[in-house]
């Protein structure tokens, strides 16, 4: 079946969050006076509370919540471990905010304008609807529609939130193809019959990333260098 | 508080749906060798079925059903009383999705474009999100995401359809403008304590239109001609 609409991981594959995130603080750190953090690790440290905190919910332990709020809950831990004093709670709504205002690679914005002049074009990431409308405002992304976590009230790679994206675009998964650079991700869509395509970003986790430097081929249908050449796969 | 989000009626209020579901049903009867039926009128029997078929989720005597399927539903009951015959499955998809195929009024493209500029664009309607997705595509209206009863699961004008909508953008509705052609959606809307605006269409129901031809100015925020002058208005 032809492909009708491609749906994208954000954190990573569209978006550089570390280095956005780390300078969004460090920059809110100086005007605040704030001294002796440092911000990359910071950003780090609070990317890795973020899987813990949505198997709350993939477990069922816990309703569905919104990233924003988990994000939040995670920067309260860390404010408190890093012992930070004297913010308001504006000041901590500005930090949470500052996954709003990530950066997109470079290549994003010419091959998203490229594949939507032939396909529907929408994000499926974890990222809840306000956080994925303000970056995407903010970057230029001229997305179709918001898919995701929050439309599929499931967190992936809960086979949910696969299906119910598809569904809500009116389309079997043999007509959507998934764009991840995290094989995780493309494993768990192509399970639920997605097409998909691994795109490398292999500095998302700095300079001496290990994880996803290549497409596993168990999973992957598509190995394009960056989204322009995605386009050009797809005829886009 | 200043208004950030734009939310958008949009059967009558973007799209003129009467035109063009007959226009639509009358070239695919065409095709078809379908004679002597009035297309104008069979698009009005339509849309005279919307309001019950909701009414049957808003009651909660139905669980939250999407309205592709409602209106399939009710296409099922006119081709009966209108006995026309010889359909295949495709042809009545077809048929149904010519809600997917609506021409938007003359000023809705330059107004979004310029409200897009300064405010969060997006749909607030019953229509689901496949629906909106290739309406939106078709016509050229740059959304920056599709909100509405699919998301919010609640048909307007229930109270979570706007709540859940602002909630998501992650908005107080005192931050929010709904705009419709519509007074019993505006006055919804504003009991959640929306901003409003009302843009009159005077020919949604055809030449002898006698409802909705002015705003009411108990729940009327803003009563501008068109979508350009609300984003002059607003000074967008």
């Amino acid at each position: 079946m032809e492909i009708r609409a491609c749906l994208f991981d954000v954190f990573g594959t569209v978006v550089d969050w570390r280095t956005s995130v780390s300078r969004e603080l460090a920059a809110f750190a100086g005007e605040k006076g704030i001294g002796g953090i440092d911000w990359l690790e910071f950003a780090v440290e609070w990317r890795k509370l973020y899987q813990p905190s949505m198997d709350e919910v993939r477990s069922g332990r816990r309703p569905f919540t919104i990233l924003d709020v988990l994000h939040h809950e995670s920067l309260m831990k860390l404010i408190g471990r890093y012992a930070i004093q004297g913010l308001s709670e504006a000041d901590i709504a500005h930090m949470n905010r500052a996954w709003h205002r990530l950066d997109p690679w470079p290549d994003v914005v010419a091959g998203l304008t490229q594949l939507k002049s032939k396909f529907v074009i929408a994000p499926c990431s974890n990222g809840n609807i306000a956080l994925m409308v303000n970056l995407a405002k903010r970057a230029g992304l001229p997305w179709d529609c918001i898919l995701g976590a929050e439309t599929a009230r499931a967190y992936k790679p809960m086979p949910e939130a696969y299906v119910n994206s598809c569904r809500q675009l009116g389309l079997a998964p043999s007509q959507v193809c998934m764009v991840a650079a995290h094989n995780n991700d493309l494993k768990a869509a192509k399970a639920q019959g997605l097409n998909t395509a691994f795109v490398a970003r292999p500095t998302e986790h700095g300079p001496g990333q290990t994880s996803d430097l290549a497409p596993d081929p168990a999973c992957v249908d598509l190995a394009p260098k960056d989204f322009v050449e995605l386009a050009k796969k797809l005829g886009g």
